[in-house]
């Protein structure tokens, strides 16, 4: 059977535009990606005439139906309601969640109503998903023409709930042809320069189809295979991959969701080298991205944010006619970076001075950002940029920049 | 006549997942706003018959229809054709529209056809939208028992129109109550706490409403009044606010948009301290969070990322035996606020070091963290705390937990 999707929306929150109904396009963009086509999105508020409704239009006009919303425990939360109402379907308690629940009541010492239970309750004949990450359990239901699934509204129990249980279990009823993916992640060349590169496997694309995007994190590509099998779409998108990186393949630093950060930790860790960073501009965002990457603890040493002079001379010890003659300057950053690599002992030290805004610093336009990289006290590579935009996204550009600087530096030096 | 609005989509990309459906949620904010309820989303991807299925369905269910997307030069632009079918109303072109296409395309040099005219077709008996940022215009039309808009899909060109002539429209033909809204923030309290405080006045709420929400970022209270001007409403409100802030003022802190980041830069420049930051476990995160307020130079003195070992022992100057305890540890934090308060010469030291996962360190779980604050070098509060969730969250639980322990002190000590 050809699937056809209806996802629907319930909650009041919505309809407020409290909050964008961000569900049904991760929904969407699962369902395309295995080869169901979504043909309707719709939002209703909670009221049960109007989500009953709602249900029976959907009925009438697409095969599989996933309802996310109205599971929870409260009055207004009313999905199960509302199909009851059409098909008259009983409910009973999941005895798993509803243990979960009691559990996590007892647990926490909390007074569990007779509201907490009725987030259990599941329909007789219904597969009921799993909830490992929150408390109402989801429902897969067949149903005359139609399967309706129903999840709940938070996102995080949404998606490992459809990516868990709800797409194995279509793929497995409905024919699909699937879509697979992957994004190659660039970074040190802009969007334009890697069209040109690449202009004439752009122009002859079919499948995989190639989808350069410019993002605030560089540059990336998506390729995208259409076949029957994973293997098919494999052996597809290995060879358009192949085609690119022998062009452009000295910017490409991974696929996927590899970002560049854990990227950098990895190049570091495997050639045993350590990194300290001096940040007056960035305030340590630089050093806490790293550690955000797990195991960044082996490669960062530590940062100094030398946010007013008297770091810069006392911490870092940079002499006071440096910071006289300027602390926008490419001579103040170069000072940093060998500073902080030696006060730190770090292989590797890298720094960043600037003008975030709103004012302008010492005669220096707001944007104006000065990187260095040093090696062991010794400056290898500086650079001056002129950034555009506000006080978080000049910096955010400063950041990336330094992590170009870092890249090409690793790239060339050590593989 | 009482307004009732559904809104509607047409666009497959917003069926593929490649954008969500924010024009819906913006639109909704509006609408409510200005007393318009909206009862319905959908969706629609570039298809004649089901473009035309779904007005013919919002027809039977809303007396404010509002179209967004569609509308533009290509052949799946199909919005006015499926109006066309249902209605039978006759196209002509826009004269105003259509000359600014041809200018357009004459001031770029470029070649014009037939497709690009499209854009400027309007019904006869529509009132016309300008579009002063793109090149479709929108349409108003009033039709039997409701009213259609269409609009752009391009969220900027939507908005405008939106604001300029929609929702003025709206307001004059329909009965219309305008609410406004002030959100309260909190911190240093919990969601069951800050109920429990104020659970008669939730009990008895009528006008304004009264919405405690808990976030990752503390507790907040929206306030909306319904009133038909703004002096009434701001009457409404006042009154609320008072009656909340006299249970719970400590730990309010500001409204609406106001950051607990920027407050703290506020509290601090207006007592003219300076704060210094130790951070292990948050890598500079705290430090870099409050640069991203502007004017935080005054307040901030720098911070040490003391990421490894040797750092917090050479740079910050703590006792090796004070680490060999345990690097995780009350005393470590303590003595890490305190160095860092003195070393870079601040008023206040805070200091972060736990556990951010995914492997327990010293024995200790992960999500173990430990806060100090100091004053010159002095220990005046120190926190221990078990958090859960991943590298990122405990990471931010921790900063917020600092901004916690500093806004309690400044209230305390310095109002």
């Amino acid at each position: 059977m050809i699937a056809n999707a209806e996802i629907i929306g319930v909650g009041t929150e919505l309809l407020l535009g409290q909050i964008a109904n961000t569900n049904a396009q991760w929904l969407s963009k699962q369902l395309a990606q295995n080869g169901i086509n979504t043909y309707y999105h719709t939002v209703v508020g909670d009221n049960l005439k109007r989500v009953k409704e709602v249900f029976q239009s959907a009925e009438k006009r697409a095969n599989i139906i996933i309802v996310t919303g109205g599971l929870g425990p409260t009055d207004d939360d009313l999905t199960r309601e509302a199909y009851q109402e059409i098909y008259q379907d009983s409910l009973s308690y999941d005895k798993r969640s509803l243990s979960k629940i009691e559990k996590y009541f007892s647990d926490n010492n909390l007074q569990m109503t007779d509201n907490n239970k009725r987030q259990a309750r599941v329909f007789y004949q219904a597969l009921v998903i799993e909830n490992k990450v929150g408390m109402a359990p989801g429902m897969i239901i067949k149903k005359e023409k139609a399967t309706w699934v129903f999840l709940p509204g938070v996102p995080r129990e949404m998606k490992q709930m459809t990516l868990d249980d709800v797409i194995p279990y279509l793929k497995k009823h409905y024919q699909t042809e699937s879509l697979y993916s992957e994004t190659l992640n660039f970074i040190g060349i802009g969007e334009s320069h890697l069209e040109e590169e690449i202009i004439d496997l752009i122009k002859a694309q079919s499948n995989p189809t190639i989808a350069p995007l410019a993002t605030n994190r560089g540059v990336t590509i998506r390729l995208t295979a259409k076949a029957d099998s994973k293997a098919k779409a494999t052996k597809l998108l290995i060879q358009t991959k192949d085609d690119i990186l022998s062009r452009v393949g000295q910017y490409y630093y991974g696929s996927n969701n590899l970002t560049i950060e854990a990227k950098l930790v990895e190049l570091l860790k495997e050639n045993k080298l350590t990194l300290a960073s001096a940040e007056s501009l960035t305030g340590g965002k630089f050093a806490s991205n790293l550690v955000s990457v797990s195991g960044a603890s082996r490669i960062l040493k530590g940062a100094v944010v030398s946010y007013s002079e008297d770091v810069k001379v006392n911490t870092l010890s940079i002499p006071k006619e440096v910071i006289e003659r300027g602390t926008v300057t490419k001579e103040t950053a170069e000072w940093m970076a060998n500073q902080v690599s030696y006060l730190l002992e770090a292989d590797l030290g890298i720094s960043f001075t600037g003008v975030a805004g709103p004012n302008e610093i010492e005669g220096k336009e707001v944007g104006t950002v000065y990187l260095s990289l040093s090696k062991k006290g010794k400056t290898i590579v500086s650079k001056g940029h002129v950034f555009q935009g506000d006080r978080d996204m000049i910096r955010n550009r400063a950041i990336f920049s330094a992590y170009e600087l870092l890249f090409t530096y690793l790239k060339e030096n050590y593989s």
